[in-house]
Order: structure tokens, then sequence, then C-alpha cells
């Protein structure tokens, strides 16, 4: 076996949908384009196709470089390539932007066909539901009736979970990563805490700044710090940062004092000063509504019933926005539904972001249960 | 023994000091008010004071009602009162608002003698130390030499400790609850996060928001929004709300969809309508450079040879917030140091906030240990 290597330069590609797409939350999509972008070759039997779906902050760059942007390195670049966990010397791997966000794909601050301008606040509410049909449109356009595996970690893998309720018979595999079967309370709140910062953002202007020509940067920081928050384990902030104090003493200020402060700040920056306000909203309002056991009665393992894949579920021990306990609700509810589910707890310090590292137990896990799978 | 009562309609005074109080953080206060209640009577030995240190959003308001307001309860009146855990039958019972407060004494939204507007930005910071050395002075002028007990949850819990060791001779029994020697990252983080709501809030003016006309109150009400989610364990917001929908089913909108949503936001404009921005800022401060091991290379118990106090150790098992694991932390310190410490950790739902819930078990373990301070 060579060494893991990088797919190398990608590109992502567009496709345009004309067939109106209805929604979840009432009426349809008319006309959209998705961008993706895909690593590998598809076979001749069309049998080696894995879908990877994004997560909240994340788009159709999985892995590789872009020719013009060598620091621009997809997502989930670690996992995605010759030699790496899901291999594309055997898998053909696709990427897709979502409906809704901001990289590409129709989404807020894409143009309205219908006005010219950008869709802002009118872009109608997604769902996990919408983005698999989505998905599903573009794999009929590539050719793939059946995925080898869906996969995705987090919001992510509601997805993945989603599409083998949705299209049980076009998924042989999903691995649904540091998930859950629907937020807590919790999870919602600190949602909420998000959107309020965006939404009562001056500069929000109703979801129109793009016309205004400003973007609510002070809210989506906000937002993202607090999200921040959740994405790592206490025990990860104290052994990154502790009490670390930058001036090694107290200053009594409102600057930088404590490194974990400088660290929180420079994440909010980087992130309000690339993703859209909008489909920050948007995406938490899809995770909120993720529920899959609703029309169940709450009865997740009637609500499982209808997948026919085999499940890789995932959860990672200091993950507290998505625990362990949440990914063996899942776990449960497939088993007793007699479903093949092979279930992971990794110890991994680093919280509910282990998904996206290269922990070595983790990736084990990945690379042996992608193997098992025959294209 | 009677029923547990109210004690009463009560009034707070004022006290001034007009000697300069220096400050940890350099300068000094020149002259200052206190304002503070008392409740039952100070026995002829003033042997039988109790001293109650408040939180981040308390005040010196502890127990009773105002004769102009009678909704507006003490915020422990559920433990101070006649036939109450913290019997007043017994106890001469003090509260203070701290400097740096927002309900009287010397703070941000008082006055400035030296300019006759209010300080806003330009008071100075404060600590838990601060608020010792001012508590100690208004002991002075009650003719308190030694506290029967200095008590207090959360950062009153940060105050009592500090009292153990900057005046041990002063403090017969120290109460700790719900506490933590120390602010992790992650608590640190969240203060940030509030922080940087409040200090962007464009209606913040630097801290000179009095003189527009305007309070910060987006800002504040998101401060308190995340303050909040801390204050609750996941299990009591799942039993709380859960994931009820205002609606029924999703109505995909901004508006309140969940329940939690709607709690979350009354919870910040409550708060917003009454506290001060500048005043948050600081205490969050005063809660993130409270250590007092730092001076001690670290090391806690080192750092609690200093106290004489018999001690109270309170946790509660679904705190996240201040978890039992960093009240035992203070515990073990103070037994390596041979003090005399009870130590509870009470299974109470409700997360940080239980310390000021009237739990059964607690309020069993407050009254026995209050019946055992001779006075």
């Amino acid at each position: 076996m060579t060494a893991p290597q990088s797919v190398g330069i990608v590109a992502p590609q567009t496709a345009h949908f004309a067939e109106p797409l209805p929604l979840r939350s009432g009426g349809t999509l008319a006309g959209y384009d998705l961008v993706y972008e895909t690593y590998g070759t598809l076979n001749a039997d069309r049998s080696n196709a894995v879908l990877v779906c994004h997560a909240l902050s994340g788009s159709h760059h999985v892995a590789g470089v872009y020719a013009d942007e060598p620091q621009n390195v997809g997502w989930w670049d670690n996992l995605v390539g010759p030699g790496k966990p899901l291999d594309t010397r055997k898998f053909f791997v696709i990427g897709v932007n979502n409906l809704g966000g901001c990289n590409g794909s129709a989404g807020p601050c894409a143009l309205n066909p219908a006005t010219g301008r950008p869709w802002g606040a009118d872009f109608p509410f997604v769902t996990v539901e919408d983005w698999v049909d989505a998905q599903a449109r573009l794999a009929d356009r590539l050719g793939i009736a059946r995925f080898a595996a869906v996969m995705g970690g987090s919001l992510g893998g509601m997805q993945a979970l989603s599409w083998t309720l949705q299209y049980p018979e076009r998924v042989g595999h999903a691995a649904v990563i540091a998930s859950a079967p629907k937020l807590t309370a919790q999870n919602i709140a600190f949602n909420e805490v998000a959107r309020q910062a965006i939404l009562s953002d001056p500069d929000f202007h109703g979801g129109h700044y793009y016309e205004h020509g400003v973007v609510p940067a002070r809210g989506l920081k906000l937002a993202r710090m607090v999200g921040h928050i959740t994405y790592l384990s206490d025990d990860a902030m104290a052994e990154k940062f502790g009490r670390s104090l930058r001036h090694g003493k107290a200053v009594y200020s409102y600057d930088v004092e404590f490194e974990i402060e400088s660290y929180l700040r420079y994440q909010g920056d980087k992130f309000a000063g690339h993703f859209d306000a909008n489909t920050y909203l948007l995406t938490t309002k899809a995770l909120d509504y993720f529920d899959p056991a609703f029309s169940h009665g709450g009865d997740l393992t009637a609500a499982l019933a209808r997948a026919q894949a085999d499940f890789l579920v995932v959860s990672f021990t200091t993950d507290w926005r998505f625990s362990p306990a949440r990914s063996r609700e899942i776990a449960y509810a497939l088993m007793h539904n007699g479903r093949r589910v092979s279930y992971t707890e990794i110890d991994c310090p680093a919280g509910h972001d282990s998904f996206l590292l290269d922990d070595q137990q983790y990736h084990a896990v990945l690379t042996a249960w992608f193997d098992r799978i025959e294209v």
C-alpha cells in the first residue's frame, strides 16, 4: 500500500435543475443550481459511488485543492483520497453544496432568477429531507441509481440517515458519525442564541443586507463563537488553552487577556469573513427541524423501519453536543429493525470536532468499514 | 417549630465610605456607597452575623419584599427567614450589593463624584478580593468583628472562600455552594461570548451609553441567553421544554417555534430590561480573574492554607457550569489543610441554578449546618 495521498487539484462543477423541487416548508424551488465535486472514477457498473454530506459550515469541497487556491484544502481531505479511509482508487466520491448554502448552489446569496437580485431572506426554508431530494436528483443526473455508501458527520450524518429512509433502495451502506436522531432542547437553545445574534444585528436588514452593501458580521461572529464552544470539549479547551494569560498576568481590560478569548475571536472573525449569515440561519433551522421520529409519534424504531442499508454509527466520548448516547439511540433503533449496525465509540479528547480529525482509531474503523464494502 | 415565614417588608440602607479603597486592578476608588439590607437582630455579643454574598445577577436584596414592591421578593428568600435554613430568629443576616453593581452601590450606572455623570466604562475593574475588602469595611461599620458565617453560591461562593483567605480570623464558618476555585477555559469562553455580544452592540457606545439615552439591550439579551443555557442542565431543559412546538408543527419561521426559544428570549428581554450591561461586563471579568491558587503556582492546597473557618461545600450533580468535581477540588484542598469540611453533592436535576431552589435535601443540609453554629 502506498502512502495516503491527496486527490490533488479538483474543480467544482455546476448542475442546473429546471424541474421545480417541492419543499417541506411549502411551495417549490423553481429551478436551481447545485455545485458539486467528484473524486475518483465511476466504475462501469456505476456501483462505487459514495456521497459525502456536509455539516453546518462545510461545502462540496470535501477533498483536494483548487489550482488557484492551493491553501484551500477540502474539509475532509484527511479522509478522502488514494490510500485514505475513503479510498478514491476504489470509490467515486461526490460532495455537494446543499441548497441554501453559500458556496455556489442555490441559496440566499445566489441570484433569485425571478428578480435578478440575491435571494436573501426570501430563500425558502430547507430541510434535511429537501437536501436529500436534491442530492438524489444529482445522483440521477450522474447516472447513479444506488450509492455504495452515503456518509456524513453531525448534520451530515442526519442526511446520511435520512437517505436510508427517503430512498432505502438507493443506499447500500450509511455512515452516521457524531450525529443525533434529533436536537435536544439545549441544542436548539444554542442555535437560537446564534440566530438571535444574527437577526438582531443592525446590519442584518431583515436578511436583505446584500442590497445595503453590508453583512451582519457582528452577529455571525457571535454565532460562530458560541457554536465553537459546543464543538470542543471542556477538557480539550482546558488542554489547549487552560487559563493561559496573554500577558502572564491580569491586565484588566476587555482586550484579549486569556488565550481562549483570542482563539474564539479569531474563529469568529474568520468565519464571519467568508460565510453567509442567511445560510447560517437556514442551516440551524434545518438542524432544529430534523426529527424523523416525529411523524411516528416519537418512536425512532418505527421511524427507521424503512431503512435497508448496512450502518456504521460512530460517536466520540468527549462530544457533548451530540453525545455517544445520541448515537446509541440510532444504533439501537436500527438493531431493533434487524439492520446490520457497526457501532463504535471513539475515545478522542476533541469533542464534537473529533469527526473532522484524523484520530487513528477512528480512521482505522472507517478504513475497515469501507474495505468491506463490495462494489 | 412554626412554619417558615418571610422576613416581611425590608428596606435597603446605604453606607458611604470616604476612605479610598485600593483595587487589584490598580488605583483606588475614592469614596463609594454600598447598599445593603439586614434581616434579624445583631445580638449583644455581635457574634450572630452572617454575610450572604451574591452572584452575577444578584443584589443586596436577599430576602423579604419592599413595601412599595410586594412582588420583588429577595433572590434567596426561600433560604433566609424565620424558621428557614438560615434562620433570622438566630442570625443577623446581611446582603450587600457589590461594587460595580447596578442596584445602588458604586458602579457604572451610579454617578462618578468626580464628574457628576454616570461612571460608565470609567468605573474601574473590580475583583472578588476587592468586593471582600469592601464588605469587610461594611462589617467594621456595623461593628461586626467576626462573622458567624459567610456564605454564597456560584460567584458568591468565591467571595465566601476569599473571605476565609483575606480575613481568616473574621470568619467562623463558610458555605461555598455551586462554586469553583477558578473558571475553566470553557467558562471563560462563555463569558467572552457574552462580553462580545455587549461590546459589539452599536448601542454600547464604548460603555457610555447612558449619555446617549440608550442601552445595549440586544447585546445584554444575548449575553443572558447564552448564560442561561449554562445555568440549566441539559436534562432539565429536556424535561421542561423538550422539543415542544408552539404550533404543534414546524411553521418555518424565525418567530418562536420551539418553546425553549420563547423561554430564552423572555429571560433575555427581562434581564436586559433591568440589569446594567457595564455591570455584566465587570462581573464576568471578576469571575474570570478569580484564582486564589495563581499566586501559589497553581497549588490550591497552598492557597487555602490561610483559611481557619469550618466549611460547608455543596455541589449539584447536574451542574455542568461548576460541576461537582470543581467543588471537590475545594473540599480536598481544605481537608489537606486540616480544615473541618462538610461536603455534600445534591442530586438535583436543575443544573447550576439548583443553588437558588429549595430542594429538600439541599435545604436540610443547610439547616443542619446552620443549626450547629454556636453564636
